[in-house]
């Protein structure tokens, strides 16, 4: 007879893949709900002559995307994605969001019905002029239910055992009650909602509220105006979830997903950074991005934009003055000084 | 018969009354609701040989408090506190929190109880170890509706006329609405809510988890830590106010007064920054409220002092784990750290 042991899966091995490696490995030892071994997924790639699965499995060290980090031992990269999910019970999703359709399609067939999934990756996907949720886009493809995890979680900070906490939202209770147990630590604490869309929506539209963050910070307008024009981001993340979505409360918004989560994107990160070298420089976003980010995306323009596009074909820009205002001074030149004057 | 125009008394002319009587100076102009002049009732202080009235009244600067900022002609500086509230139906209470009782009792008796107030104060009142809110204080003492003015309003970026928010905290509607006249500007936008305790509340609080978010600053526990000191913050903030006081309403604590102020409290300001240096140096809040502020008093400290007598009387404390945590690393010599480890 096989384990009545959940066996887990991590599909994905970037910074933050690696930073939840580090936790999820740690968690399971000595448990008896999940099984200690757990596959990490690993798109293969040569490092000075070598297989990064290798370095990972000997050296338990993710030299590419987490150096630094030792990685416990009962985590084990796999090249090739069928095998990495043979047999798993618990998927983690957490690969850039423009891989999963990809993946999705490779793993159709391969995934019972009754695997959990978690998504911890932030962004939306949009087809035909409408967002959908990553959540739903692996829902949809491998018929299972999914979760979601996202919070004020800064990779490196998170692998260094810095004390933060995270929200898990879940449709299905028993399931979020696992990945709780899967993912929770003292030093990152989990708190379950029932409310995918809500936490997953925040993960993506924090990101838009970090470019008027930053050109704030460009303009040189002040701590007041930062934090109003923050808390006006998050009150047209909070509108823009429950117009589109069932379901989505009042106060998933106070959890790390909403508040915490855009504290820190609107104190660092490249969107912020981005923006505020528009701000003082006046280049556009698009040559910022390939100046300043080393090959990395901007996620808060292609997600305003998108959001723009569901706006604008349902009428809706005047009610998200904040959401039209950013994509306008994006994408249709308007000055970063109306990010203030047109709200 | 005497004007049916409202007129308007500010008590008070420091920094934030100064900033706040150039909006209302200028908001007052042409109203068909305001009376233009507006006296503004100034502890004389004499300045070079010259009275600190006499320079604003000429001069229209308050070289004190607000140097380098034009005030209007329509404020006039008086001297005497019944003067200048004589025949005021509307009056802005903005002095530091501790003069709030000896004003009352001057004015006892020369007040009429039509007389719409409003209180600019951050802080609360202890009194036989419970907590009592400045608006109470000024309302039981005059008998006269008292509403609220709390944000993100640094009073020099104000004078500067960045762009912020502000929240107005009523009991009665009408008086909100008047307030937001008389206060909301392009560039100071005003939301009225009818909560005036939650507003206060806020305005109170914020200041001791300014102390948490400036430990984590000096600790160097990046921002992953300090956005989640920040939201358990504002957690307890609004479990104490709904606890304490009726009516607390859940969007009170997404208003400018509540995440907003927040952020900006946690990113600058005196309480953050003399936490940190406490982290820092290991020196007594005392010695270093002493070393960096030159004479003015650090609220963070003495409102967690106040709350924490509350909370101990009542055996709440193990339900405020970081409002505890700072009172103990304030007043019982609990290392910095355990502001992550004991919540």
């Amino acid at each position: 007879m096989s384990s009545t042991k959940e066996r887990v899966c991590i599909i994905g091995s970037g910074n933050w893949g690696s930073a939840i490696a580090k936790i999820v490995g740690r968690n399971v030892i000595g448990s008896s709900r999940f099984e200690e071994p757990i596959n990490m997924w690993v798109f293969e790639e040569m490092i000075d002559g070598r297989k990064l699965t290798d370095i990972i499995n000997t050296e338990h060290e993710n030299v590419r995307y987490l150096p630094g980090i030792q990685l416990p031992a009962n985590i084990r990269a796999v090249p090739d994605l069928l095998d990495a999910v043979k047999g798993a019970t618990v998927l983690i999703f957490v690969v850039p969001h423009q891989f999963v359709k990809g993946i999705c399609d490779q793993l159709h067939g391969s995934v019972p019905p009754t695997t959990k999934a978690i998504s911890l990756i932030k962004g939306v996907d949009v087809k035909a002029k409408s967002l959908a949720l990553i959540s739903d886009v692996i829902a949809q493809s491998l018929s299972i239910d999914v979760s979601v995890l996202m919070g004020a979680n800064i990779a490196n900070e998170v692998a260094r055992d810095k004390f933060c906490e995270t929200t898990v939202g879940c449709r299905v209770r028993a399931n979020g009650e696992l990945f709780r147990e899967l993912f929770n630590t003292p030093y990152f604490r989990v708190n379950v909602v029932e409310d995918v869309a809500g936490v997953e929506l925040c993960g993506a539209l924090k990101n838009i509220v970090a470019i008027g963050a930053g050109l704030a910070d460009g303009l040189e307008y002040g701590d007041n105006t930062k934090a109003a024009l923050i808390r006006i981001g998050l009150m047209e993340m909070k509108k823009f979830a429950r117009m589109f979505y069932q379901g989505v409360k009042e106060e998933t918004f106070f959890e790390s997903c909403g508040v915490a989560d855009l504290i820190t994107t609107c104190a660092g990160g490249r969107n912020r950074r981005v923006a505020e070298a528009h701000a003082r420089t006046g280049k556009p976003f698009e040559q910022l991005e390939q100046e300043m980010l080393n090959g990395q995306k901007l996620q808060g323009t292609s997600t305003a934009l998108e959001l723009h596009e569901v706006l604008r074909q349902k009428g809706l820009c005047k009610e998200f003055p904040l959401f039209t205002t950013i994509y306008e001074i994006c994408y249709e030149n308007l000055p970063a000084s109306r990010i203030v004057e047109n709200i």
